[in-house]
C-alpha cells in the first residue's frame, strides 16, 4: 500500500515509537499517583517526553507543556479557557472545524463574537485584514500554521507580532506543522500552541498537548485527581496538574517521545526539506496531467506536504476509492472538517481528493500516485 | 515484585492486550474519516470494542458509549454536560476528586447546590438520606460504585430505583467496579456510566468511556472534527460522534477490546470471586496483626479488592515507601485523590496505605505482603 493520508495521522511510525511502546506497555504504573518505583519510572517517561517538546517548541518551562487527548481537545480546552462573555475572537477561513465548532458555539450561546478573515483561493491571509478586524473587546487570535485542506503555510510570526502589538493572546494549531517546521513559541509570540501528537510528531494516537504560556490561566475542564494537594476540593494552581486530571496515557506519551527523539536525531531541516521534495514532484506531475485542478499555493516553499486535486467534476471520494480499491494508494477525499476551507477554494460542493506525504514516503511512491491519477483522468477525457 | 495498586491502574494486562496492541499499532490509520481499507479496518476496531462494553453493561446500542481519555474526563462531561444554572446535585460523601472537584468549582461559581451525603465509618450510604436531600431542583445523583480508597460497594441498584422514582438523572463512577462486578445500565436504571479503560476492564491507560442513556442530551466539550456532517459549523447530533471528535486512541480502543474479551471469556464471575477469596485473605490475615488499623467494611462481600489500613500512628507515605524499597511490593499511600472519604473514616491527616488486588494477584503474594506488614508493625511496638 502506498499511504498517503499522513495528514490524518503518520504511517508507519519510526521502529523506535513501536519498541518504546512495546517495552512500556509491560512495564507502567500510574505516574504522579503511587510512590513504588514503577510508578515513579512512568512519571518519569511522562516528564522526558514534555522535555523533548520544550526542546522542539523552545519552550523554556516544560511544565508549561499539559498533555491531552488530542489536538481537538487542546483547542477547546484553550478556546473555552480563555474567553469570557463579551470577547471577541478573530481567526480565519483556513480553520479546522476544531477551531471553528466550538468558536461557533460559544457565539451562538451569546457569549462571543467571531471575525473569520477569508484567505484568498490559494489559502493565504492578509495580515493587513487580521490588524483591521481587531475591537476593544478582542481578546485573541487563533490561526492555523497549515492548512489541513491544501497545506498553505501561514505566516505565524507576523501574526504573532501583530498580536503582541494589541496585546492579544495568540493561539496556533500546529495540528499540520508540529514536527515539520520550525516553532519558536517566544520568537512567535505564540502564547497557546495545541498539537497533536500522532500525525508528524510521529507518536501514537490518542496523544496531543497543550503549551501554555506562563501566566496565561485558562479554565480547567478536567478537574479531578491529580495526584497533588488531594487534601483540596480544589483543583490546583500548580502546573501542569491544574489542567491534567486523570490518568495520562503513558504508553502514547513514551511513544511520543520516542518520535520526538527520532525527530531530533534525524533533524527537522531534513525532514522538511524530504517532504519539500516529494511536495513539488508530486505538485509538477499533477500539472501536466490534462483535467486535474490542483488547489493551493502549488510551490512547495509555501506549502505543507498536503495536495489537494480535483478530476474535472467527478465526485472526491469516487476517486479516492478508486485509488484505495484498483491502486491500492491511500488518500482522503471530501471536505477534511474544514468546510470554510472549501468554501474559500470553491470546492464546498465537490470536496477534493487529499494527498498527504510524509517522511517514510518515497519519489518513487509519488510517481505511482501520478501514475494512477494519470490512468483515472484519461478515461474521464 | 508485588503488584498490589490494581485500584490505581491495572498490572499486567492479559497478553492478548498487549499482543493486539502490538499487532494494531503497525496497522492503523485515522478511523471515521479516510474511506480507504486502513481506515476502515480502525474504525471497525473500535466498533468492535463499544459493541464489547455494550454487551458487558447490557447496554441495547452501542453507539451510546462514547471514548474519552478517562474516566475523569467522562465525569466531566457529564457533570458539566447535564448541570444548568439553578440545579442541585447530590453526591456522597465517599466520593473521587474527579466528582468532587468539578462539582465544587461549579458551586463556587455559583452555578449549582450540592449536598453530600454522608456515609458511615465503613463508608456505607443511607438510601433514606439520599431520598431525604432531594429537593424540586434536584437534577442529577452521582455516586461512586465501589470506593477507591475503602472498597465499599454502594447499592446502585438501589439508588437507581430513587432516582427513577423522582425522575432524576443518576450517574455512577464504576471507576473501581467496572470489569469485576455485575452492571446492568437499564436493569439499575443508570443514565449515565462513566468507566476507566485502564483500571478492571484491562486495557492500556488512555482510554476510558461513557454511556449516555438515549434521550439524554449534555453539551458536549470536545467539539471539532468528526468525519461526519463536515459541512456544517455546529457539531452533530448522532451518536457517538456528537461527543467524540478528534482523533481517538485507536491502539489503546483495540487493546481495551482485547481486555473485555478476556474478561467475557475468564468470566466476570470467576475474576470477581478469585479478587474477593484474596481480599478476604488480606482482611483476615490484617486482623491478626498487632497495632493494625483496617478501614472499610472487612468483609470481601461488601467491598471491592481494596483494602486501606495504617500501622499505629505512622505515616502512611513510610509505610508504602518501605515496602517498596525492602520488600518490593508496590501500594499507594496518602489521601488517594478522595478527601471526604478520610475525613468520613477519620484518616484525613494520616492518609492510608491502600493494597489493591487484581486478577493476577495470587495468595501466595497476599501472604507475602501480611508477612512484610507483621514485620514492620512489629518494630512498631
Amino acid at each position: 500500500m502506498i499511504y498517503f493520508d499522513n495528514a490524518a495521522t503518520t504511517f508507519p511510525k519510526p521502529k523506535a515509537v513501536y519498541a518504546t511502546m512495546e517495552k512500556v506497555m509491560r512495564n507502567c504504573a500510574n505516574p504522579g499517583r503511587s510512590g513504588h518505583k514503577m510508578a515513579l519510572e512512568s512519571g518519569r517517561m511522562i516528564y522526558k517526553t514534555r522535555e523533548l517538546l520544550a526542546k522542539l517548541f523552545r519552550i523554556q518551562n516544560p511544565m508549561q507543556i499539559i498533555f491531552t487527548y488530542n489536538a481537538t481537545d487542546s483547542l477547546n480546552l484553550a478556546i473555552k479557557g480563555v474567553v469570557k462573555k463579551g470577547d471577541h475572537v478573530i481567526t480565519t477561513s483556513m480553520e479546522h472545524n476544531s477551531v471553528l465548532r466550538p468558536l461557533q458555539s460559544l457565539k451562538e450561546k451569546g457569549m462571543i463574537q467571531v471575525s473569520i478573515i477569508k484567505a484568498d483561493r490559494e489559502g493565504h491571509i492578509s495580515i493587513q485584514d487580521i490588524e483591521k478586524n481587531i475591537q476593544n473587546n478582542t481578546k485573541m487570535i487563533i490561526t492555523t500554521h497549515a492548512s489541513n485542506v491544501i497545506g498553505t503555510l501561514l505566516p505565524i510570526e507576523k501574526i504573532g507580532k501583530i498580536a503582541q502589538k494589541y496585546h492579544l493572546i495568540y493561539m496556533v494549531d500546529a495540528a499540520q506543522s508540529a514536527g515539520v517546521y520550525q516553532i519558536d513559541v517566544d520568537k512567535m509570540n505564540i502564547d497557546l500552541l495545541a498539537f497533536p501528537g500522532h500525525k508528524a510528531l510521529l507518536g501514537p494516537q490518542g496523544t496531543g498537548g497543550l503549551y501554555i504560556r506562563e501566566g496565561l490561566d485558562l479554565e480547567p475542564f478536567r478537574e479531578g485527581g491529580t495526584g497533588s494537594q488531594s487534601e483540596s476540593l480544589i483543583q490546583p494552581q500548580i502546573m501542569p496538574d491544574r489542567y491534567e486530571s486523570g490518568t495520562l496515557n503513558t504508553i502514547g506519551i513514551a511513544g511520543l517521545g520516542a518520535g520526538i527523539n527520532f525527530i531530533l536525531s534525524e533533524k527537522m531541516e531534513k525532514i522538511q526539506k524530504h517532504e519539500e521534495i516529494l511536495t513539488q514532484r508530486m505538485i509538477d506531475g499533477l500539472m501536466q496531467i490534462e483535467g486535474v485542478s490542483i488547489y493551493g499555493p502549488k510551490d512547495a516553499k509555501k506549502q505543507a506536504s498536503v495536495v489537494s486535486i480535483n478530476i474535472g467534476k467527478r465526485d472526491s471520494s469516487e476517486i479516492s476509492f478508486l485509488l484505495d480499491q484498483k491502486y491500492d494508494i491511500a488518500s482522503r477525499s471530501g471536505l477534511h472538517c474544514a468546510p470554510l476551507a472549501h468554501k474559500t477554494i470553491g470546492t464546498f460542493e465537490q470536496g477534493t481528493v487529499r494527498f498527504s506525504m510524509g517522511y517514510f514516503n518515497t519519489i518513487e511512491e509519488v510517481d505511482q500516485v501520478l501514475y494512477a491519477i494519470e490512468e483515472i483522468s484519461e478515461k474521464n477525457r
